[in-house]
């Protein structure tokens, strides 16, 4: 790789075309036969040794954009054109040689690329090449390393992968070929940190389906140091030895600034505790001693005794590093710590987060936060949280967030709206010890975690993260929304790769990675754990469904194939024929379900119930979604027959809607949701969250 | 055009790429230097009036995959080069002479084209050419005919309208051409009917952005009776003179098969009537004669007055023609056909709608239906919907649906659930005489209708559907929802015109081409109505909003920018000021405003409403969305204050959304939409809401 070396040594930015691709063939790349030459007359016998048709460019250092320079001469069938255009070529300011190259056939221009960002490290990119690239914008990133079923994957992810079909009479792209020259540049953004960024554009496929590189440019780090920190992390961060474990069941706990006073949060959290019967030692701590809600406050950390499990601190930003230091003098290990105002704010409170992170260092404490609202884990009756929460309800949802609202607002939505429970919540905060990869490898051993929902605005360790993701996968469904994609790639950047690599992007590449589903709304991080907390995960995208109309049957039939990758699937022929029998003559029954006909004939219960278990019997669905009528008038009926038909076929996701009056889609909430059956007030949100999980198995079930 | 005559007698289905384009260049459409000659002399002489470079094409009867049989030589620049293509292009299987045309520069390929579709008869089409058109699938169709600024509109349709941009040191398309050119392909196809399609692909854009027609095929009619009926009607239809007027303001109404059982249709619909207090005279015929409801009822028709306004039949299908006929005889010209059992169901269905409609015309009355739910119209106090529907509550928006949810569930679902109102509401049914063209027009006229929402799934005559509602929406909010958009363009077409030509593509260009907004989900029809029904259309897309949480925020704006063409507005220097006097210092308040810590500070309302109320006075902020937290022990406000910066700021959206415990959730709705202040129950909501609103008035104030 002594290109690269040179142009280094010379104080270029970039290796040119020639040497590019010099240096991917010997990596095994497949390039089209070219030559370097001089002169005109060795571009002829180039040519010659190549075979006609051949192409001619021209080359100097500082020519990028050859093809706008009219730099370019295609498709040179004789001697002759080679000797005009070579010299036409040469006479262009800057062309100081003549590269020489086979003419490749096929229509097909695809591109790879490598980046290497200053967060996530080396990302390697597919996606759609030629000129065209910046207009189409379809691209696909993951970061390095890449597994040949990643390079496979992102390849099949590209929004136009119709083009990699059989085309004009061309053969179907090797896709192969491409994903082992994707774990190339993976490979090579690895081992060479002074590569910052390959473009492979165009990778013309051939009529064949062969990929071959047609053209290349390498751009080289000026300074080593100042890009790339993300991969230094996977060789050199130690991983502690301590599990979270005593985080989520502690035998004794601390509150340091424990307070007397009702309303303000070191209140709270005394409160909260006692609220979810929590079954260890509590301890409290306030300079002024006395009692607080009926428990002895010790006046000072000293006092306390020694070993405590976990210490909650509720003072200010100030005092934490003093605070930790005491607490850890007496033999405390784990703390939790709330207070605001570190490097979320400004410069101080990025000093004090430094020393707080020095001294978390020296006495090898583990640390949730700072600027955290604290944790919750219901099956050990505890939180830390201090906003007025009441008895948490629990369950075997599992969230790792990166704000507060799992500890504030949106837990009490949870838990007096939606009717299911959680196991672990644990708000992140700043992050400065325990981040969501080692909560994620936690909540992925728990027993009590089911399903693990993640708000992240940030990813400390790319790679870890996508490591455990991958693990934690294949045995749980895991779902994350990730706030804040704002960078934009840079348009000015030298490289199409750098051009096309948005933040947005690389998040996509890897949360498709680490096998996760991505959820794009807030609210699908309750819709959605909801329907998990009731219901399994659907095998399969084959949606039945039934309404009380037609107009309601047509729009989501087409929402469920164009929207929402779902099949309203083909039933059975022993299903069409239980549906006929429960219906009139004249109505050819199918999926979907136009139910009302027969709800007219038999009652809405009995034409709901009988039309509910035949899809429910039926081998070619999925999951059942009924849309009810609820109006005073057509009667309501007791709706105990959803909850049985919920019960007698576990194994089948069952989701309730309605339309008609609102106290009766209200009343079949509270019954059908603490029995188990969820329920979604537009009628489209059955149906989105059930694409959301159908996605969430296909991630589940990737190599 | 002779040449498609001549096609025509000679039994071809195509006219070619020379004839194609002397025809379409005789239109006026730019297309490239060419000459058709037979023999290799003539090709170098031809090349040589065009000047070199060149392209060569095989031509023939049959030809139609050129480049595929490796029947174009391309960039051929001397004699001796046409020469040897030449020679070998003729001796290509098929060929019989050679197209010699100028080598057109410019890399960019358009495409535009024209089709007949059975239903929506002439379309023309314009997107991405070349190749790659099935694969990028970027196409745009509008119904003929066009004006220049349908044209220009459908340009700037495209997905990638990037590409019109300049683009690698070529200037910018000259979209005033191309939109010539669609406007020529308009004309052609109201004017040939012979002609089935036409494709011009590529179009290229030389380097100076104009555009060329490099290649075109035209596809003509064997059967000129076979395709072709939409564009009968604009001609052909003559248009009744009676308005609807009648329909919704009936003075005296007869219900034909009033039932004295409850639970009957035929007493429902009475029942309706008396709970919406109508003022004018009603009469009731029942064989069995009695009273119904306390009324009298006349056992035949015979009995009824002379003269009476509107019949409302709810006797079975097969007395459809009887009814009819008689009440026409007693003087009644306006029907409501309830019945279903006509075309929807079968074959013999179908006679006897044909039968119906016979008499409708013979007698010349006017009828909805048949298979309607009925129509209502609150100014007058009136419904013939035979769902009970208890007292439709009065308000200002009107639907057009081809469903009858809005004369049952859905309106129950409206009047007790979302605090709004209606003024006309018609269920079309089979549209055997009144379809969704004439009910626009009147509603468009109605100054009790102050926004339209429409559920189609069909449009009988689309051209006069066009006409009517560009001109009802520069007056006022339409939207529509289109059901069962699923057939397919034919991927056997010919031509890649009729290969692209899907329902739901054309049904795009339709919509678009009325200035209508379109929807696709069914609980929009809903909430958008409830949120116009309260407030004002938006004037921009800049929205402000306030959250309690960082992750909402950081969430919503990733949302608002991404998905939905909302801005989140710079806000005006006096309110960043006013916004920071409320705040804790080190926040740096901005848009969105993160409101919590000010809420600590100053309480929830004063917090609130100071930033709404700065919100409210921004010019940069054209709707304002505040997301409120509600829970007992953070303590929940009395609401007045939103109503009363909804009172005093009439002229901006406010949408309120919140999170929290759902009784003060609900709570919130509950007093706020009585009041005319509009809640969204999941925080995305009142954002998608404006998103669409957004679109409607951007449609509105369209050319």
């Amino acid at each position: 790789m002594d290109f690269i070396t040179d142009a280094l040594a010379q104080g270029r930015r970039t290796v040119n075309e020639y040497e590019a691709k010099q240096l991917l063939a010997g990596r095994g790349v497949p390039v089209c036969k070219e030559y370097l030459v001089s002169a005109v007359d060795e571009a002829v016998s180039a040519a010659e040794k190549i075979g006609f048709p051949v192409v001619l460019k021209a080359s100097g250092s500082g020519f990028f954009h050859k093809t706008d320079a009219g730099g370019v001469a295609l498709n040179l069938n004789r001697a002759e054109d080679v000797k005009r255009e070579g010299g036409r070529l040469l006479k262009i300011h800057g062309a100081e040689a003549l590269l020489v190259q086979e003419m490749v056939g096929g229509d097909r221009e695809l591109m790879c690329g490598l980046i290497r960002d200053p967060h996530y490290g080396p990302c390697v990119m597919f996606g759609l090449g030629g000129i065209m690239t910046e207009v189409f914008e379809d691209v696909v990133f993951h970061l390095a390393p890449l597994t040949l079923a990643d390079a496979q994957q992102m390849i099949g992810e590209i929004r136009h992968r119709k083009l990699l079909e059989p085309f004009r009479g061309q053969a179907a792209v090797d896709t192969d070929e491409i994903a082992r020259v994707l774990m190339t540049l993976s490979e090579i953004g690895l081992e060479r940190r002074e590569i910052r960024s390959i473009d492979i554009n165009p990778l013309k496929i051939r009529r064949d389906g062969k990929p071959i590189a047609v053209d290349a440019l390498i751009g080289v780090n000026e300074d080593l140091n100042k890009e790339g920190p993300a991969e230094v992390e996977t060789a050199a961060k130690k991983e502690k030895k301590h599990s979270l474990e005593r985080f989520f069941a502690p035998e004794s706990v601390a509150v340091i600034g424990a307070s007397a006073t009702p309303g303000k949060a070191g209140h709270t959290v005394v409160k909260n505790i006692l609220a979810n019967d929590y079954r260890g030692e509590l301890y409290l701590v306030n300079p002024k001693g006395g009692e607080i809600l009926g428990l002895p406050a010790a006046s000072s950390i000293e006092d306390l005794p020694d070993g405590i499990d976990l210490a909650i601190v509720m003072t200010p930003a100030d005092t934490a590093v003093q605070v930790v230091s005491d607490c850890a003098a007496k033999g405390i290990g784990y703390f939790v710590l709330a207070a605001g105002g570190f490097s979320e704010v400004d410069e101080s409170g990025e000093s004090l987060q430094k020393e707080l992170a020095d001294v978390i260092a020296r006495t090898g404490v583990r640390t949730i936060g700072p600027n955290t609202a604290g944790h919750t884990s219901t099956p050990h009756h505890f939180t830390s949280g201090f906003f007025p929460l009441g008895k948490i309800p629990r369950g075997y949802i599992s969230y790792i967030t990166q704000t507060g609202n799992f500890a504030t607002h949106t837990m009490r939505y949870i838990a007096t709206a939606e009717h299911f429970g959680v196991a672990r919540v644990i708000g992140l905060g700043n992050k400065i010890d325990i981040d969501e990869t080692e909560a994620l490898e936690y909540m992925g051993n728990d027993p009590e975690t089911k399903a693990i929902f993640l708000y992240l605005e940030n990813i400390k360790r790319p790679r870890r993260f996508i490591e455990t993701a991958r693990r934690v996968s294949r045995m749980k469904p895991v779902f994350m929304l990730k706030g804040g994609s704002t960078r934009e790639g840079s348009q000015a950047a030298m490289t199409h790769t750098a051009a096309m690599a948005s933040d947005e992007r690389i998040t996509d590449g890897l949360i498709s990675q680490a096998r996760i589903t991505r959820l794009y709304d807030y609210s699908h991080l309750v819709l959605a754990a909801k329907a998990l907390a009731m219901m399994p995960l659907p095998r399969g995208n084959r949606v039945g469904f039934l309404a009380p109309s037609g107009a309601m049957l047509v729009v989501l039939s087409d929402i469920c194939a164009g929207r929402w990758g779902l099949a309203v699937g083909e039933l059975e022929e022993k299903t069409l024929k239980r549906l006929q029998e429960i219906s009139p003559a004249y109505i050819k029954m199918r999926n979907p379900v136009d139910i009302w006909p027969s709800a007219l004939l038999h009652g809405i219960e009995t034409s709901y119930r009988e039309a509910i278990e035949a899809l429910m019997n039926d081998r070619n669905i999925d999951a059942v979604v009924p849309i009810l009528m609820l109006t005073e008038d057509v009667g309501v009926p007791p709706l105990d027959f959803l909850v049985e038909l919920a019960r007698k076929y576990p194994d089948k996701p069952l989701y309730v809607s309605s339309s008609g009056e609102k106290k009766y889609m209200d009343g079949a909430k509270e019954f059908l949701e603490p029995r188990g059956v969820p329920t979604f007030p537009l009628i489209e949100e059955p149906f989105e969250v059930l694409s959301i999980l159908n996605r969430c198995r296909m991630n589940m079930e990737r190599q």
